[in-house]
């Protein structure tokens, strides 16, 4: 059984409760938020403890791990903080959008024997990972192509956008690291390029709404990412691992098996899951149950503070490469 | 919030445990079952009472509905018991397996006003659920042909089979409740073929493992249904609605996405969900869900008492069908 | 190169027409229809002889062989004649709507020794034939149910209709040959339901526009064959074989392999080829590629003069379990 | 009724001879090939004059068109040499591998008023087609992204690539006018990585056989195109356009509508089409259509010199990025 604190009760840390109380070895203790009525209203929802700081959760004893779902700019120092108290953590995504501060937590932490876990929960999507399975397996020989699409049902609010460090720090970064987690090779060149199609508010603060990348791995391998923060159909979400022997993808998800057929159009299925929620509900509860499983085991978790610190790398190349119009080593 | 005690901890009842736990609307009281030691593992899991006589949850006030998932023999004298004791229920299909069992029961409870719904669990499914729904809101036009296929994976033990009433009885019972589910209407002629192609073991007991039935209904509208005690490909599942305006189906469903594409073949997708539990883990949820709402609301719970014991007049009939080789008349 | 007469110049003659005209080993040598017209128009075409008597064609010894696409109650007459005079014959279904014509026939041409193949062109259909080779390959294990659906994107003309011989000896006699030449064992009694739910004219004749039968086959075997005069989606031909190792199912088929994904469905097809003359253009082409090739090297024809006979048995035994309402032995 | 020369009776050759002889209004009048045995094999087949030279054809005054399908490096000179004789041209693409020849023969034929339609089949393939057309009708709304999918199923002959002209003039260059028919915009920028991971032996020549390519159009939209020389699966050649209103794809085609269902996959299809002669056979059929009813009608041919030549420009430009590691302005 694992004691566990959740820092940030908003729509993600929701669900990360409501998992942890489902879950037969996890223990929720504590909820904190800065938000103290969401933080109380949550907690009590599962008959546990509403805290008004994080130092009660990691002065207690029994909490033995911290989930981290606050805002991004405060992971770095939860991260530190719950290292240095000695516990175990699952953080969102990303560690930050400064690489200079991820490299500064990293140094902090360095004689902090942690476990430390990131939120990377597409990792344990039960079809992404059939393909991970697929590639390492053997089955398909040997990997030469990849491709991620990877497309919103629609815009988040202008607020969020101007804040998010960009189509690549923000979305594409879930791809960034798909594509180490299914290639297991290191990237060596980026190339990218973006546009303002969805939103001409985007222009205003330097992002972009659609983006095209590829990316050569050592071994020659080459991936491709394409991103769009519109997709009316619902949320678009394939991965197309193409190798020696053969091709495996994983395929968009409706919610029935129901295909309609009439005069206009056959076997037409429903839109997509239309919200990362819905479309990885089984991820995020996979992704928690590794943790948990991890940490009690003594295990190493993956994916690792290190696989965050990369996916930002790469998603910094790729802004680069698209301010730059060059292709940007690694 | 509705209490609610579970008689049988088999391999249904544990699921039913289960998600009686994890409904946010219910709490399990007790835990019954005729083998004390696993009443008392199941309650443990749950920090509930096991108890010894099913007395002890009819008599206690607070317990307020009872979910039975005892062997078929046991239903009608539980049915009665709990009804008498003013108990919401929500019984495991079939009835019982004499339809004279069934009518005296039905006398027996006439006067006990209580919701009493028929575990038909697949009305619940989300994707033949939306089926009827499709059908119910005339998107299809006038419903003139309906196909369901209902294959499972492979033969129970040949104990079980010798004492579950027979394949129309025991598995197309489901199926004619979804006829009449979807078509809205009376069904009234039956024709049967069967026959015993993959164990000779089962014509020791007058047993089929393979049927095809024709139902005309009122309307003239016609339904096919085709049964089999094994396939290799897992738990096939389907259900066609052919109308004026089109058809709907709803599909079988793989454990994920994947498609494979090799040398050998394309497009390839796992075999199918190779269990009644993994495939319709939803609907057995939902089901329950639906039975709570109703209780709690006062409204009619569905399917109801009737509706068991008219998929049990359908099934008799395929079964003379069969024996008399004549097309049967409902 | 085997020189052929063709008679009949309708809408089936003229395809068979251009067929033999593009068939590097056959030439087309004379037309002929009761329209004489529309014998000379299609003769023009391919620069072949119009003829205004048969006797024409069958008295010229350079005549190798007859395709017959006259109307059906010629058929019997023309094979007769066709016969006698030596000629192989590839004649459309059904031979006649009268079986005791259709022994008459067969006791007037007993001792012709010529190759007489009757037109059941899906046989041929690449998919539809490819379930076929799996099944009698074994790839499949044992036969165990087999399923045809066969709908019409829409009603013939009533005069049509009115002397079509009604929707078994019409319509489903297609699907009664199928069932043969997949089951490949004797069919021993059927079963049939039907309605008029399309087109209420059709009760002034006595004949249904929706029906299902059910067949056992010698082994125990079961085939279940769906029919309706209208489907507004298209063409709607589907074949499901079901064995004791798996199952193989001959889909739809679309004008493109495009699909479209839109806010209000996904994977959309277009709706199915809409009519037999596009759908089996293949088949067509590939029955009478089949026939020329058994007729030059001396092989038998197939499907024979006898499967049309035991398709129009079939049939008759279908209309007759409609009429009485019994399952008819065969 | 178009009177046709064909030049070069290889593989390809020898298909459009057959088209051109099964079209209604069409006729073939000449075969040319450097090897005069083949053509003469052709040209009694079809019986029509093997030539043995070109200008026989040139100079006969019934020839209304030439069909170019000799080896690549003699496209220019047959193209300026036609062109004079005031012959309509259908020429297999590309125009020549070298920019400079291709802008020499442009300059050339400048004063010639005659249609010459450049051999991009694919856009004449019906499902391509129907993109095109839903993208032009903008049922899609507006055009964002475009993936384009082109895998061979295996390499050619050594001797083949090493005169190909490498894998972008060659082989993409089909998908770099795809992408100009599709988005109908001119491409602005390019980025190319490649790598040799099939055959070793390319990298003695400077080819790739795995390659990705991002292109920007003047629009801001954005076009992805992947390339293998080796696919197991079978011809992979895929489309898909991505819009502010929906998306849609033009899907791989196997040979047939079979699905198998066994213990180890359900869904599965045939391997794809293996080759392009297969793949493309109704295109290459319509591209001829299209020329012969464009010449007789008098209107303009397409796709055009001019998009045969802007394909080579993107090929160039491809090269070069590849062989740079920048990103290219065209």
């Amino acid at each position: 059984m694992l004691t566990i604190a959740l820092f940030g009760a908003g729509r993600i840390g929701r669900m990360h409760a409501a998992n942890i109380a489902a879950h037969p070895h996890a223990r929720l203790a504590y909820v904190f938020d800065v938000n103290t009525q969401v933080a109380q209203d949550v907690a009590s929802q599962y008959g546990v403890t509403a805290i008004e700081t994080v130092e009660q959760a990691l002065a207690d004893d029994k909490v033995q791990a911290i989930l981290i779902a606050t805002p991004t700019d405060t992971h770095v120092d939860l991260i530190i903080r719950a290292a240095k108290a000695g516990k175990a953590i699952l953080c969102e995504k990303p560690i930050d959008l400064d690489i200079s501060k991820v490299d500064r937590c990293l140094d902090e932490i360095k004689d902090c024997d942690v476990p430390i876990q990131m939120g990377f929960n597409r990792r344990f999507d039960p079809s992404h990972n059939a393909v991970e399975r697929a590639v390492k397996s053997g089955e398909m020989g040997q990997l030469e192509s990849l491709i991620i699409t990877s497309r919103d049902p629609g815009l988040p609010p202008a607020e969020y956008l101007q804040h998010s460090g960009g189509l690549f720090r923000d979305m594409m970064i879930h791809d960034f690291d798909m594509a180490r987690y299914i290639m297991k090779d290191t990237p060596v060149s980026i190339s990218v390029m973006g546009a303002v199609l969805v939103d001409k508010e985007l222009s205003r603060f330097g992002d972009v709404d659609t983006a095209m990348a590829i990316i050569q791995f050592a071994s020659g391998a080459l991936c491709h990412i394409n991103c769009s923060r519109r997709a009316v159909y619902g949320y678009d979400q394939r991965i197309e691992a193409f190798g020696s022997a053969g091709m495996i993808l994983s395929n968009n998800q409706t919610p029935t098996s129901v295909t309609r057929h009439t005069a206009s159009a056959t076997a037409a299925r429903e839109p997509l899951q239309d919200f990362f929620i819905t479309r990885y509900q089984d991820s995020y509860r996979l992704q928690l149950d590794a943790f948990i499983a991890a940490v009690i085991e003594g295990k190493p978790v993956s994916p690792s503070f290190q696989d965050g610190r990369l996916a930002l790398l790469m998603a910094n190349a790729a802004q680069q490469s698209l301010e730059t119009g060059q292709i940007v080593k690694l």
